[in-house]
């Protein structure tokens, strides 16, 4: 889900629920305090020079990420509702705009690690100075709905682009042949994976998505727009593999020719497999002498065969899925398992491991559904039934990306803790690579 | 649905039922003449110089699929039951094969109207050997389940085809500023479209696609995989419009700014859009002092308001729905209703008018949902539940187009009569505009 | 010297000497009737499918050069002399003008193979009429002075476009896996190639260019204005070789990593090399388990090691040049020799032989300066010293493709007899391959 | 003369005269400190993210500069001379080499922009560590004839990239909507233009070019090969405009349709003026309400009439000449000329007034020659009669880049003192815009 016209977009209509008690100000003001510092934390380790690399259309400048975000706050809070607010610089507007035409005319995306101005100093001091008049707002007025259901809306925007922050850094330093590693990250220990096994669902009429009924002080109690309406579906019986595909076993398939069988692959998929520089094998990997190693954001390291596959397209994960005999669930199908099947201790950026690890401990059941790196689905991305898109700026483009893009669940091990849920849905091209994404396999009964 | 790795592809398993008198060669045998012969029909008026005509990669040549729907008999029917058979020119193989990758190599799509040679007079000779050799083979073979099960997918194949060749030969006379006329078409009378009036349904769970039980002697029982199963599904109420958008609906879609209001579009269609030589207006149309034009396949003609406007993208039949406040259909919704609204005396191929007409007559409910033009629905095209793909070359790439592509329904004013039904699905990319599409409107109750 | 805006010109400011005796009527009227009916000689063995190949942008079709040379004979001669004339089709104007601003707008250069209208037979009655009113127009005023000039310039264009007839079909069947011949063209004995010897050259003030004094009846005495003025050059000492490198020499150079040494190669040479689809052998060159072949106007045969190697690009030219510790000569090098060493029994298009031969045979000095097949210089194409360009259409771009070109001397085995001589100047752009271009090597002494 | 394979390259072989005092260490050294250092001084006004700006293949960021220049030192004089030398990072070979294919593979070219590491303390670090171990080299074996030859070669090597430095980092601010001013300039006063004036030269054979007899201590008694040999040329009479053409005659060029005339243009020129986002006006000119504006390097300017017109490309060039009726030179007339006529007071890279100024004060005869703004020839860039490859990696390359570019002349207000002369050359691409090209026009007598 990532902010801009070619890989998917914020959803921008924000859904709360409101509890009996009302908004609470001080509440509203921790969660926005929280995920602030978070982006400064996120990029504090950063050299100025990393700050502006933008290594393909897709990975925006750490740089960018900070002034967008901080643009968001200024555009749909300070602007309509602080009086007194005066923009640092009018330009700002143009060049820190993603997509929004209701606000007006956009830089180029493709050219925004073009821009050494502002600077970093500038920019965070562009965060100071909103975040200072945000805090004021909400002070004042932060129990007003709007107030308070834009300013989550915009908790929530800022999480998303944290993640974007830390996956377009890994490719820009993963090109570099340097291959310089990121502080914050640290290598978990490894441990073996535990044997595939599967959960059987007796499908049936159920319902997924989110209710949304009121709105409320918690910031927690969020969802997208996309996410809505609550509705039903049909399930025919299936099984859902426990854990994801491993490295070891992509490695099996790679050694099986999986990358040069073209009865493996969707038509689409075999031709961007023929576009030059394709890869065969997944983003990061390197072959060396010594065999096959990967770039994680703590530095190159020798491929875990017990760690989930990570970085693959939908492309690959359809044609390993092909390969072994099963299929990619859809999205109904995985949401009714998540909202059974709790994960437990789930890697998400605040463990700051930012790898995926390899899925095993006691218990029954799929594990690391939520966490550890989101799941392609068979589900191409659209409206539920009954979706309503909703006015305004904000709004505008609630449905403008439900064309061409595949729907995948449960966050990754960049994702911030608490920001995704059972009913969450990303949304990426069929190539892209450059986020943590795996493959869970299903089948039918 | 085209022949080719970028824009659908024949399903090419197939399901035929068999009813308990088993089957019956000469049916089969009337069937393969009928569907060859009218392959030569449509091409007996053309000039020589037009039967290689590709002027752009989707369009293949007339003499192309001539020569492809003859290799298919060739490769699949006298290679393997045929001993007898020997090959005009063992070149052939890799010259018409499409996208077949356990048959061998293909000669590039891109590059088909590349080949002068073989002639016209060699690829029809190509034809009478095999139709000869397909002949005996029949009234020796055509009980074997095998050779009529696939002697049938080939003729539903090259009816395909038959499609193929007049949307592709109107794309090349289109583009020729001479603009030359289609010597079978005639124009049909101009007749007032009926007021937009809806057909509501109040929804639930019904049954969509094929049942697939046994194999006939029935060419008309058929069905492609991608129909099957028939399965379950949930409709919220709606209601579905009863005729499709008329060029007077869009002329008033354009002079309201349609194609300049980024918040109707899609984020890729507003992409497709900006892109250069991307038009302002549907396929064909033309703006000359007098107004707006449309090239038929009889000729340039001033727009009919009162028809339905066609050769419409999927992102322009979007936008426009958004426009108007409504939505397209999903296949299922069209399917339920296509099942229960008969369309009296469809506009097909047969009816040699070539161009979609307005939708008129006495009567309620649905028009035309059968023939005319192919309608947008807003189903991405994949798998059915329980979808299973087939064995071999034949069965080679089930699933292979189920990517990327939305599902069209009904058939066309350039379709074969008979060769659709309510469970068709055909399927191209959302900027394709060379096939005979329109727009029917959908909206919730 | 194509016919276009991305690969050269006609040089269409004619200039010819008149003799004493004026304007001759009917040899004039002789020149145009051979002239005219030589394209119809060469194409008349073709398929009617063969006239519409443009298997890439600069190969344009055999019908679009028969109609394009006949536009120029009516628009330059017919339109403003020929009151009576009256166009077949107001269109043509448009479909045939090859690149005229000055004459209107033009059909994309890269599109004229797909029109398949006019046909064939269309376009030759064109060339009928065209033709019935140009002699009725000689008869009447062919000794005016201007009438004479166009039209010797229409037959030295139109001779021009007979080479690119033959190249540019030559590409064409030379892309089909059928491999067709050219019925026009056979296969000359072969011979042994005579030793590598080199004429010495003292060095000094010479002159090079045509001299332009008269306009008379000879259509032969005509120049084309990039040849004049005829002025002084510098030579430094050097050498010619006496004979165009052998494919059997080009062989030695591929052997040594000719084409995997970045040290013998212009950085944009290299580059080209590295582009998709770039080949490592001339054009036509395909290696079998044989051995290597080459396509021919006459079919396929094994390479002869003895015959010029041909359809070189000036990259590869220069690179072997560098290989072999030599260079390329500069035009006025090749001029100033070719005024001393004429070529007994030169390989022309008339000969039909249409690929060029191995030089032998008696007497020293250089062989098959004309003829045979176009050499590569290292000139730059630019303006002679006090070149001047001519007023209106027919001198609009006299200098207009005098920029990223080289030039080439001495005309090839597609050349018609009499067309070239020691001063004319081709020239192409370094990648082109498709003409029959080889290399003669030079040295400093 | 940029460093890279697509446009121009260094001029790596070097010639120097030695006088007969032989070679003297202080001066060399001095001569190195001077240009070190200039190198900081033009960079030590930038921010941190100033550095790593690539907004197009051509322009590297000054990151890379500094280091590429230095990496040249370590290459060629500290890895065969200095022994104890030891590399800080063994990839900066691979990364910082630009395209010494004999020294080994090279990051490419295009992604120099991607790399925020090495880091620009750590670029400058390098340049300290190779600067000491330069000047202990110098001392020590600083009258080695090898040493003095490759250093003087490397110093001059530098003063190209500082030019670069500026110009890159003029097209990176010129981009970005702040329009941010370099530092180090200047605004200089306005002045009146002189009317524009001719010299005449009668023509004859004169020489031109640089002899090379010897090589010695000062590093100025330098030239690139690509000057040498001095050699005879024929000129005709001609005559040499005295001034470049100006602002303010652009603008009447531009009022009189000059961008949409096509038989102003070569071919090549137009197709270029038809490409996506090709600019109708000079590089960084903007038209504003109040009327046209430039981005110099000291901020935003409205349009000085009286200025040189810069930043034109060759086409542009060449189409003036012919809307004006003159020519462009040759270059050996602009260097018979130059040799004769000195400029007084010329504008270099040390007035730090980093724009063309306008041309006038007392005295006759061509001014501003050297100095002010490159000067478009109509000679394409090729080898004089007679010149030499050196051997070896510096060598490797030295005609590597004579093919497709043209000739400029005189250096520019980005040039270091000293480092151009009369025979001088430099050679772009005809599309090159962002190097401060201008136009002086000529004519036949």
């Amino acid at each position: 889900m990532s902010e801009s016209g070619t890989s998917g977009g914020i959803n921008s209509e924000v859904y709360m629920q409101q509890d009996s008690e009302g908004i609470d100000c001080s509440t509203l003001l921790g969660a926005f305090d929280t995920v602030r510092s978070r982006s400064r934390w996120l990029t504090d380790v950063l050299e100025i020079e990393d700050y502006g690399l933008q290594p393909m259309p897709d990975a925006s400048p750490a740089k960018w990420h900070l002034a967008h975000t901080t643009w968001f706050f200024e555009t749909f809070l300070l602007k309509p509702f602080a009086p007194s607010w005066r923009p640092l610089n009018e330009r700002y507007e143009y060049l820190f705009n993603s997509y929004y035409n209701a606000v007006g005319a956009q830089f180029p995306r493709t050219r925004r690690g073009d821009l050494s101005r502002p600077t970093v100093r500038e920019v965070l001091a562009y965060r100071d100075a909103v975040d200072d008049a945000m805090r004021e707002l909400l002070l004042r007025s932060g129990n007003s709905v709007d107030v308070a259901q834009r300013t989550v809306l915009g908790l929530n925007h800022e999480e998303q682009h944290q993640e974007l922050i830390l996956t377009d850094l890994k490719y820009a330093f993963g090109q570099n042949p340097l291959l310089p590693a990121y502080a914050h990250a640290h290598v978990g220990p490894r441990r073996a994976a535990q044997t595939l096994s599967w959960t059987e669902h007796p499908g049936d009429v159920f319902e997924i998505g989110a209710s949304v009924h009121s709105i409320g002080s918690n910031p927690r109690c969020f969802v997208f727009d996309n996410e809505t309406p609550r509705h039903r579906v049909l399930l025919e019986p299936f099984a859902l593999a426990d854990r994801c595909v491993t490295s070891g076993e992509w490695l099996a398939f790679m050694a099986d020719g999986g990358y040069s069988s073209p009865e493996l692959w969707l038509s689409d998929g075999w031709a961007w497999l023929q576009s030059p520089g394709a890869l065969r094998a997944p983003l990061y990997w390197h072959r060396n002498d010594g065999g096959w190693f990967e770039y994680t954001l703590a530095g190159e390291r020798e491929i875990d065969p017990d760690a989930p596959v990570t970085h693959i397209s939908f492309y690959e994960a359809d044609a390993y899925a092909r390969w072994v005999g099963a299929r990619l669930p859809t999205e109904a199908e995985w949401e009714v398992m998540a909202e059974r099947h709790a994960t437990p201790s789930p890697n998400y950026l605040d463990e700051r491991c930012l790898h995926p690890r390899s899925s095993a401990g006691p218990g029954t059941g799929p594990r690391d559904l939520l966490g550890n790196q989101w799941e392609w689905t068979s589900s191409p991305y659209g409206a539920y039934p009954g979706f309503r898109p909703a006015a305004g700026a904000l709004g505008e483009y609630n449905g403008k990306f439900m064309c061409n893009q595949l729907v995948l669940r449960g966050g990754s091990c960049a994702t911030p803790q608490g920001h995704v849920r059972p009913s969450y849905r990303n949304f990426f091209y069929p190539p892209n690579q450059w986020q943590f994404t795996g493959v869970r396999l299903a089948r039918d009964l």
